[in-house]
């Protein structure tokens, strides 16, 4: 059973009548409704679906589920599915499902299906996540829900009981939070290092010797730009470390809670390294390209012409040689150091190592 | 309990004795058949082997299930796993572990490890997947099975009830179908692209001026050849959407499915896109090699020594430099955004996003 | 409820109070304890705090379960958590968790949380691996304390019945046991050849021709040094097969145990290609710094300008141009073949690939 004839309750019908269940909506007005729905579907009276379904899905929003009550007895005993999201985090004091389970407490109510987007239920689940977190205080009606979802082509995903709902509920709303500050403080960065570049290695000679360099703005500037930002970056992946080493030996315990700054600052801790890492790759990039470009080939030629005209026959500068001999060498093994935390950090390889090698390897 | 005396049937038992259970086989001729499996093993008559044992692993073909019907008294009540796979995609109308439990109603069918190889069996799971699909409807025989798994050092995975049992024998017989088309598709543009620089670099300059370029096949003709692959299939990434879309408008409806080749096409943006990525990632190794070969190096040593003879001591283009640094530097950013969209195609970070986070980045 | 008053427990009652549990903690001496939990936990005598407790985490050392034997009335029918951990692997014949099981048999005993530590329960599941694995003998217990594992922020992974508490307690003191031969065989390869090419490239043209060539040390002896290394791990991923078949030929079945030696060395290979594949990326990387190298520059410069004085237009050697191009576009083929190969080993890309693809991918 579907309750309600919104776009997530029509995708959410037509997904369950693909998958081959039988599909009965209920709606207020299901003579104008029914053509939104497949024709497999039977769209009926609220009332006359609910007695016909066993699991009846609530596609409808909070603050409309008031307006079920008179339902009440028919729905009594039933496993309602609560599929709903909110606009904001943390949007009511209580979850959306246990305020449902609240109002009908002779139902079972089970939360799910709110991860997946209207698009992703009519399209079937195709690329990225295609979990479907669920919870419930009854472990029947959860495992009833799980099988659904399982046909539908999901991957249910046990969740535990009602208390994750909010969590649950928050999910949807997340647009990266753990990465905002971290990117916003690499730009920041950038922008720092590139001016002082800029002026150093563009403007400075053109004002000096009215030499033109303007060419050097699109890869040597950003060049020597990148691996200023990743050092920085990478000072301050283990800088709270160390701060949080120091503040327990003030205080002379462990189980003192950080300062919240302090706190924030350690949980960012991977993703700073990982834009860190991010800098480091681009500038090596950026580095091997170097040869490539025609200003270095044309400054070859003619430091080379000009060394023919002068019957100048050597230039070798050995300290010149080793400096960047080791410059490289130094530069190839921070970056297979560095690579190897990054592969680290995914998910499938984490979850594969215990503490012990997680800190090894950090 | 393990009823066969295959290939699969033995790699069974040997795996299930080293993993400290107590196996009894069944068999025709248990006489003959006893010296093929391990000495811990009971070998003894079906009938007999069947009485012993409460977990019953049926290795035979589905087109001998029928023969076992004598047995069907002594099987009452045992919990039957079917191990069996097909030949065929959707071979027969009704999957195997469906067609064993109508034909002992009185069992409890589980479908089980058909997943796996005997070699996997024998040797252990060493490397590779090391998922049992597991699928029945009844909630304690799946969870017997699954720990049985458990203990031979596989990971069970719940599929939920029977009618999974299809699609869990479907899957050994797949041999990446998502990636057929893609790749053919790939190849295709890659000979057309080929012959074009081929013709255009070497065969024309060969015909007009009489200058011999084939050195230039195996990496300038490749290296021009593969971004021109990379950007079409790129744009076939996004241009299904953009149909899709189209579509939409013209019905007037979000609920109407698409036409199958536009579905299809649909569906394989994924491998599309990653083989995108992976021509433009060779783009650019092969492009960072350039300046490495012989022949570049000589061209460079010739206009040094002609300038030089000439004394034309500059041959600064401004333009030129500008064109190659404003080239290198966009390419570079393009291969990064990307690398980002091929590692969130990787599945452990697709599902640790939800989908606003997913379509953000795409 | 919480045994014990050590690191573990206390950073377990912390959390435990974050969650939003009611915490009892039970110690011997508790006026003297109370003030190194939080003040949200009670603490008070042990058989008090049993009492008031369903689940009972047991944070003492194994040594010391027996000075439990006292509470063994009122422990009675309770959830035992058994957290512990060896400080060897296998170090007694019998589990922690089974031997808390014996000592206590109306208890239900759950073996769980050992894999976290300290540090992680305090600081929340920030990152690395979140995964608590629970196993037990009783579903119901299980269940319970996965979902309280779920709202303390973990993952809980069902590990089966109590026989896999060993396992269980082996995890936490693996330190990367599968890299550790293959890792001295690199390092032992890279000497050898490492060696070879000193002799060759760097201490021969000295005694011979007094030619100083020491910086070749950090680039160029390293850089032909790890294509050689490459080769012979990769050739050792490959060598087994062909023994292991060779074996089996031999004997005449596929049913007989190979030897150790040869067992231990299948199950190596994929960490062996892995660094493979590590020694021939960093390979790459080398080769395409070398034209940065201002030595490379000086070298090119200087044949410039001899060519240039001695009016020799053309250089051009025809064999060794397309020795060069052969050579790059086979080893960048090579370098992508590999790359598919290590990315088919991360365990997310290797579940979503049966058994058919993976042999056909490796």
């Amino acid at each position: 059973g579907v309750l309600g004839s919104g776009d997530f309750a029509r995708s959410l019908a037509i997904r369950l009548v693909c998958s081959g269940f039988k599909v009965v909506v209920g709606s207020r007005n299901p003579k104008r409704k029914a053509s939104l729905f497949p024709a497999a579907a039977e769209v009926t009276f609220q009332a006359e679906a609910v007695k016909k379904a066993d699991v009846i899905f609530v596609a409808i929003f909070r603050e409309h589920y008031s307006t079920l009550c008179d339902l009440a007895d028919v729905l009594a005993g039933k496993i309602l599915v609560d599929v709903s999201n909110n606009t904001e985090i943390n949007h009511h004091k209580e979850s959306n499902a246990e305020y449902l389970a609240s109002l009908f407490p002779a139902c079972t109510v089970v939360k799910g299906f709110n991860v997946v987007s209207a698009w992703t239920l009519q399209s079937g689940a195709r690329d990225g996540n295609k979990q479907v977190l669920i919870c419930s205080n009854n472990q029947e009606a959860k495992r009833t829900v799980a099988e659904i979802a399982q046909v539908m082509g999901f991957a249910p995903v046990d969740m535990g009981c009602m208390s994750s709902a909010s969590e649950i509920e928050n999910i949807p709303l997340r647009l990266l939070p753990a990465w905002k500050i971290p990117i916003f403080l690499a730009l920041g960065l950038f922008l720092c290092f590139f001016t002082y570049n800029l002026i150093r290695q563009v403007i400075h000679p053109y004002i000096r010797e009215q030499k033109n360099k303007l060419y050097k703005i699109p890869i040597e500037v950003v060049n020597t730009t990148l691996p200023c930002v990743s050092y920085v970056m990478l000072s301050l992946v283990y800088l709270p470390g160390v701060l949080a080493a120091c503040s327990q030996l003030y205080y002379g315990t462990k189980y003192r809670r950080f300062p919240d700054w302090l706190d924030q600052w350690l949980q960012h801790r991977k993703q700073i390294g990982l834009l860190s890492f991010f800098c480091a790759a681009l500038h090596a990039v950026y580095s091997l390209c170097l040869p490539m470009r025609r200003s270095h080939r044309y400054l070859l030629i003619e430091t080379a012409v000009k060394q023919a005209v002068e019957k100048k026959m050597t230039i070798w500068v050995e300290e010149e040689v080793w400096r960047m001999e080791i410059y490289i060498s130094v530069g190839i093994i921070a970056l297979g150091l560095l690579s190897l935390l990054a592969i680290t950090s995914l998910p499938s390889i984490a979850n594969s190592l215990n503490w012990r090698e997680f800190s090894f390897i950090q």
